[in-house]
């Protein structure tokens, strides 16, 4: 049984539930869930992240220490990606990283449907960072706060669709990722008003999908390069946190 | 039970076996595999391919008519992958293509061990069109003709561990792709000796982790885009091949 | 006299008849024409090339044997330009990558005016081979079928002429290729309405245009790289086809 | 009179101690210096940085409300950037992006020495985000510590002097930009160490270069694009951080 | 104190007086202007700058003499900057080149509002040879002939502040160069214009920040690389032209 | 009978002969030959051409306005070719871009054998300029300087050949350009050497290869774009150079 852990980003449960991880069931693998303790609400540019990383490190160390097999960040920011690589030895899948790659494997290229416009910066340099400037088209933002996401049923879907509608039509994607692990369980939804369009396209959920490519990357037995993400040696001083050792 | 299909585009068993399939086990899902009866015997260049290409259409089409969930390319070059996606709406995953998105994620690059010299120009088109030449670093071959790889156990091993060492130590190789999937079974060997030197990089085995991502594909519902790949209408005479309808 | 073929990849001369090659005339060349026997009827896809390639190889190696001096492949998707290259010694020009080649010296950039849709996916693909990604603006489908562009006179026309209106005033080209070798003979027309517009540009008629430069290759005594191209030792049993030794 | 701070993102003053600053002196403009008092004694990896940042952003805004004029980041890897940059109005100058903008107008192209190894992925990210592949040739690691560098006086020269003999004799660097603010007054140095070997190529101390550009900002009366970096509305809670309002 | 020189590569007053440098005051700086006597009356084009730079080449030889410390050229086609850079020792900035360099360092991008159409080829040449593709999205022409600059004054204003707000609105530009130096003075004009639609963006008057640069490099010690642009030995007979020794 | 001017950017005949051109016959065209009266006896660096172009745009306007068909730049560096193409409305063929274009399509790659060390620049700008990144693998010296070449036969040969085979073996260049017009005729003799080593690569000798470009031009109906090279008005006063109308 492969031990999966999705570690969320933000203090509060308005948005992801532990009850979520419910619905990720695949043959063969358990999952598990951790919130951060210190951090923000919600993440939607670079300044939340900067806040919500420490603790995500501390959860990282802890989930490798008890013999998870990997790790999934709940957030499409990928927050802290690199520094818990540097820290565990065992996978730990970004869900951005993991859309974006499936996507430049389905389709030509790819648009995002993402939460506010401030979120762009964050996109932009995974983007940058991750070398898929040839596959990105944009984001279109469908400017509804993170926070508000789970009291806005049918207008969350129909505000999706259209931002996705935009970025098939007038942008050329030729792919989507839902921009927000907040949208989980859209991608459905958004991938039927495409068809209708005649759009056949691919729509990444991108919290469940990172889970799927978790569980492959356990079964072929490989984690992040070492050579791309040095392990860190921990001998240095750390004034004002105290991680697991 | 999600049912993969594994599409050989040589005429012989000689690297490739039907029992091969039973190594690619993971849960919930289940293999077939299906031999080309008209092309060349291995594929080396892109000429090669020239011949393998229109019988795996016809492999596809049968294939899809089954109700078959998922192919798999067994070949490097991914022979066909873009025909074979307007001939089908299934998905077919190309075990290159597949190899190259996910180290993408696992890696800031990677390079490729492959058989010949002459396969070179297979991979830099296939790296140009799925715009990947940000990851790649090159490929490097051990000269060792594809039909005889069974005969070559151990030499086998010895020529491709030496082959990844010169692409990770002199070329700043971070990741390395089995370049053949008649390579099948060798990816641990490699990347012990890649670790005894203290490289600790993820090794790829093409034809077990395209099919995990083909799994990870029909759990999520996706296939690739039709705007990328728009279905063939199939309207128009084709002497001298039958196609299944 | 250099005597230089036209390899046309389909197996009609609805399109393409064998006189079309005396308006090629030029000092000092002489001209034949070849067509393939199986194949399809038209090329508007990367499904439909599959089937074209096989033998095209084998008028490649027919030429070549008859002491033709160079192949010209008479189709703006370049089928099996690469194949050929391996197979043969002589110059082989691709109408594609020639018009390509070209404007990226007389112009910033170039559009491609289509024939259909479904041609998008070639261009692609072509671009990124050939390396022209910062040369190529897009390229724009008139759809009409190709089958049908002989009894399409002045429509054809105006139809060219609208979508190469649209590729400079609107996506910023500064040349134009006419995107199929069926659109032969079309090339001024289309250059003086641009004209009268005030958009002075060349506009590339692939097909001769690709004889032009076969010519001037010839006269260099240069051919394409064998690095590039590694001549194909043809060792190995082609189960279903038989091509000339 | 502009005031510029410099903000130290690690808790000793074993490599920057206050007094520093007085070697920065240009007309026209005072300096003050602040560090940080929760995170690493030293930055030499994207986990280093994950606990400076946050204490970054808060001596920012305190800076802001100070009425301070500029802020310099201490530390090659620009760590807490594009955060600060969401946080305060006023230049926040990066010590990396500002001498690799300086470089990309001097030279053809720049490579870095660095301390250790471990700092390869914050370099790449870097050049990634900020967009200067095209003028980054590789980075060179003298393997020593940072916090050892003090201690290092003629050794510490005779190393960086020898990267940036190799940077530019066998990468193709034409510009040399200190990779960490602990090198601070090496740069004369290295100058002549190459410009004696026939190397006469622009040597850049990062942390004085970045304040004569910090000051010219303020005097061109520029700060960084809000629509690049969205002021941060500061609307969210923040569990377990205290930022001045 | 820093003597910067001013080199202005047209023959007449109409768009620059002497007396402008007075406005360009830095502490520690002082400033001289130096005009062509052979060339053009104003530079809209590639042909223009043909005739202004071998000039302009005298005038930089006879500075250096002089002992100037910098040069910068008075023109946002930076016309002769590689020579310039080949005759002298000392910093020659272009205007162009460091404001592209300044911006890439405080927004993702920028977009040139520039004077004719005529000048597209220009800042395409620049962005290409400088490395900045990455991060120009554009320019703008307001159609206003350079020699008639002097004598429009708010319709000068209104015409680059609505072609700045095209570039950033839809062309998605996060930073505005003035693209020509006639445009002296109106920066802050546009910023507020700007401002007032809530885009609050640098905008660089690219004369008077080279001359920061410039003061920037003489206090840093540092040149543009001999490597990128080596000494000229000038020992070769110029017929025609006669320059300082 | 086609009519090209070559058009010799040096004021002496000590590398280029009038007669030179009776070797590049090829049917239906003459040739004729012009010479810059002002300006440097050879060309090596940016600084030299400076003052070869004003000369240069005044034979171009002569040659329209004698009717004569196209003209050729003789020089690898292609010295005023966007503004003798904004000068005059017939063809300009640079010789090193329409080798550079004509490589682009024969080969992955191309090398450029060059005369001095300081013609780097200049091949830098110009594959900036033509958008050849993609395809240049870089240049290699012989270090003969160009005024020596006719004086150094066999010793040049050898030269040549000794770079061309490091460029294939060690840079991997697929083809070679000869960097220098004053190495007329060697390419054979390179062609011969890098065979005798199994690297089969295509060697432009750029001006005879220009020549067939600018008739291959004629013949199509083709020039360069006024889009990208928009006609120069000749409206404004241009002090010390007189032009023919």
């Amino acid at each position: 049984m492969i031990h999966i852990r999705v570690l969320v980003p933000v203090t509060t449960t308005a948005v992801r539930q532990a009850g979520d991880v419910e619905h990720l069931a695949q043959p063969g693998v358990r999952y598990s869930i951790a919130f951060i303790e210190t951090g923000p609400t919600s993440i939607e540019s670079r300044f939340d992240e900067v806040f919500a990383v420490p603790a995500m490190v501390a959860l990282a160390l802890e989930a490798e220490a008890e013999g998870v097999d990997a790790l999934v960040i709940d957030c499409m920011g990928d927050p802290g990606l690199a520094a818990l690589r540097e820290a565990v030895s065992i996978p730990v899948v970004g869900v951005a990283q993991s859309a974006m790659a499936a996507l430049s494997s389905l389709a030509h290229n790819f648009g995002i449907v993402s939460t506010s416009p401030s979120t762009r910066g964050i996109f932009r340099d995974l983007v940058a960072i991750y070398g898929h400037e040839r596959h990105f088209v944009g984001a279109r933002s469908i400017s509804i706060p993170v926070l508000d996401l789970k009291t806005h049923g049918s207008e969350l879907h129909a505000a999706l669709a259209e931002s996705a509608i935009v970025l098939v039509r007038d942008l050329g994607a030729e792919a989507i990722i839902l921009g927000c692990t907040g949208f989980f369980g859209c991608a459905e939804h958004i991938r039927e008003r495409l068809a209708a369009l005649d759009y056949h396209v691919p729509v990444i959920d991108p919290l469940p999908f990172a889970t799927l490519m978790a569980a492959a990357f356990v079964r072929h037995g490989v984690t992040h390069s070492a050579l791309s993400y040095p392990k860190n040696p921990r001998d240095k001083m750390l004034t004002g946190y105290s991680l697991p050792r």
